[in-house]
Order: structure tokens, then sequence, then C-alpha cells
């Protein structure tokens, strides 16, 4: 069986997701990979039960994405930071799904600067040093600071799940295909796609 | 037995985060509830296998969070938006997390404006409407609006898990405890508690 791999990012936004997508899965099939996007149709609705009639379209999406990630081996998440210091909301609740489920997930990300730096440089002037050195906001909420990527659950679970987290900078984010590519090799050498 | 509730939310990066989670038990208990914070001490670790030895500070902390929601009953996030258009990234991989183990999922936040605003606020000038009239940043990327709180896999798994969320206006963040309160409440008659 062909190793499933559910596509997880911000990348349905894009003003052409599906000819996206279809970039996306031709590189994981180019390594022996199966790439499932967000906007396929739902496996899970197919082989269970009908959808629930009367699940407004959002709703409706958010089943397909799940029954998606139930029915894939691996999850590979685009953790680019998206509007503000941290990914895209949606893409880190489906990485926290999968990684309940046990299985490998993993992360790719275009950009220069980690976590800690991206929170001070969106807070701006709001940012402090307290008394005993730690960056805190205007709420005297403490800035995260472990060197990571990303807050810590997104990081610890990619390396506890056996999967890998590959960031690079980069001018302008034309090379996140390239970068996803490595995350696919990393997936299939993981996966023995 | 007490149903337990693990407690989502940025509130750990308070200055006195003990102090604040013991105010939020309180009130859990006070439903018959057993409220379980993120900074309590690891459950599973006891449960199960000793903590890895090696394993960085974060590492165990997310161990740590993980092993808890596992020892929960539901789960509720404080989705009060956190730097940025979105909830905190922390709390929405811990919302997934939960949500895939097919467990109740409750949400609360303090806040005006719906998602779609609030990320059109955070783009600002970025912000425009295409020829169809979907508002997209500089990037191209469409704005999700579906006239829910925040990223449509949020509401949508805590609806599809038989939670309820919360949500207040307020001038300020001060009414936070009490809208929790509202969330306990619900939980409580969900679960029996």
């Amino acid at each position: 069986m062909t190793p499933r791999i559910y596509l997880a990012g911000p990348d349905v936004f894009l003003p052409a997701p599906e000819a996206w997508a279809a970039r996306k899965k031709a590189l994981c099939a180019a390594h022996g990979l199966e790439g499932v996007a967000p906007l396929d149709p739902a496996p899970g609705l197919a082989s269970g039960a009908a959808a629930p009639p009367g699940l407004a379209a959002w709703q409706a999406i958010a089943a397909a994405n799940e029954a998606h990630i139930r029915s894939c081996d691996a999850l590979i998440a685009n953790l680019t930071p998206f509007r503000g210091p941290s990914a895209d909301p949606g893409t880190v609740f489906e990485l926290g799904f999968m990684r309940a489920l046990g299985r490998p997930v993993f992360g790719y990300a275009v950009e220069e600067k980690r976590f800690a730096e991206r929170s001070r440089i969106f807070l701006g002037a709001q940012a402090k040093r307290d008394g005993a050195g730690i960056w805190r906001d205007a709420a005297g909420m403490a800035i995260e600071d472990f060197g990571l990527w990303d807050n810590l659950m997104i990081e610890a679970a990619i390396l506890a799940s056996g999967g890998v987290l590959i960031t690079a900078s980069a001018a302008d984010r034309g090379d996140d295909l390239a970068v996803f590519a490595r995350c696919v090799q990393a997936a299939a050498t993981r996966l023995g796609g």
C-alpha cells in the first residue's frame, strides 16, 4: 500500500488551491507517497455514514478534513507563519489531531526568524523584559522562548512522533515547494514510501 | 468519578499561572468537575513509563500536557485571540488533539470581533477584495469568512464534539473568569458533573 500523507496548510487559501495541491501531490508521488489534500473529496464520509443533512458548508469542510486525516498514515504541515507570529490555526489544529492518533507528523516552513523573535516583533514596543529578564507583553504574559520554531507543542509533537521539521530562510516564499519536497523526502524515508 | 477537564489556554504565560489555575480549578470544583491545568504534575508519566532521560524542558512540558489531555474527559480552551487574529497555537494544538480522542471540547473567548474582521484589521491596507468580492492578502490568500469565531476547524470541532463555544464582548479582558465559568457550567451539564 502506498503510504497516504495529509497535506495540511494554509495553501487552501491560495487563488488556485487545487492546482497547487496537484503540484504537491506530484512531489509526493515522485517519492512513493500519496498526497491527500484538504479539498479532495471526503473519504470518511463515503466509507462511513453519509454526511449528516443540514451541515453547514464549514462543518462539512471540517468533517471532510477530519476524515482525511484519519485515513492517512502521516501528515505534513506547512508551518510558515500565517498572519501573526505562528502558523495557520487550522493547520495547527490538524497537526494536533494527527499527533493524538499517534502517527508521524512533519512540518516545513520558509521564514527567517524564530518564534520568540517573531513574537517580540509582533508586539513591538509592548514587549518588555521583566525583572527576571523574561520578555512579556502589556498584559504581563510571557513570550515563550525555548529557541524553537513555534509554540513548543508543535515542535515537540513533530519530534516525538518521529517526524522532522524542516525550515529554510528565504528572501521571499518562492521556495516553498523546494522546502516541501525536502519534507516529503524525509517522510518517505520514515514511512518506507 | 468526578469528570476531569483539561484547562487549555495561554493562561500558562501569565505572571502567576498557578494562582490563576487555582481560581479556574475552584470554579470547576463548584460545578462538580476536576480542573486539570497544564502546569500540574504529569499524570501519564506516572502511570506509564518514566520520563525519557535527556528530554529537553520543552519536550517534557509537551509530554506532560499530552498525558494530561489523555487523562481528561473533556477540554475547555481559552480561545481569546492571542497575538494575532487567532487563538494561541498551543491551545489550538491541544484542542485538535482532544478532538481526535473523540471527547467533548469547549471554548470561550472575550473579544468584540469575529475572525474575518480581525484578519482584515490585522492585514490592514494589504487586504483587498478580488473580482469575486473575496478578501485576500498581498499573497492572494483568501480571508476565511464563514461568520465564525476563528478558523472553521476550531468551531466545527467544538460543535461536532457536543461542546459549546461561549464568547463575550468586553471593553477589557477582566471578565475572563466569568465567561470561563459559563463554559464550565455548560461542560458540567454535558458531562453530568
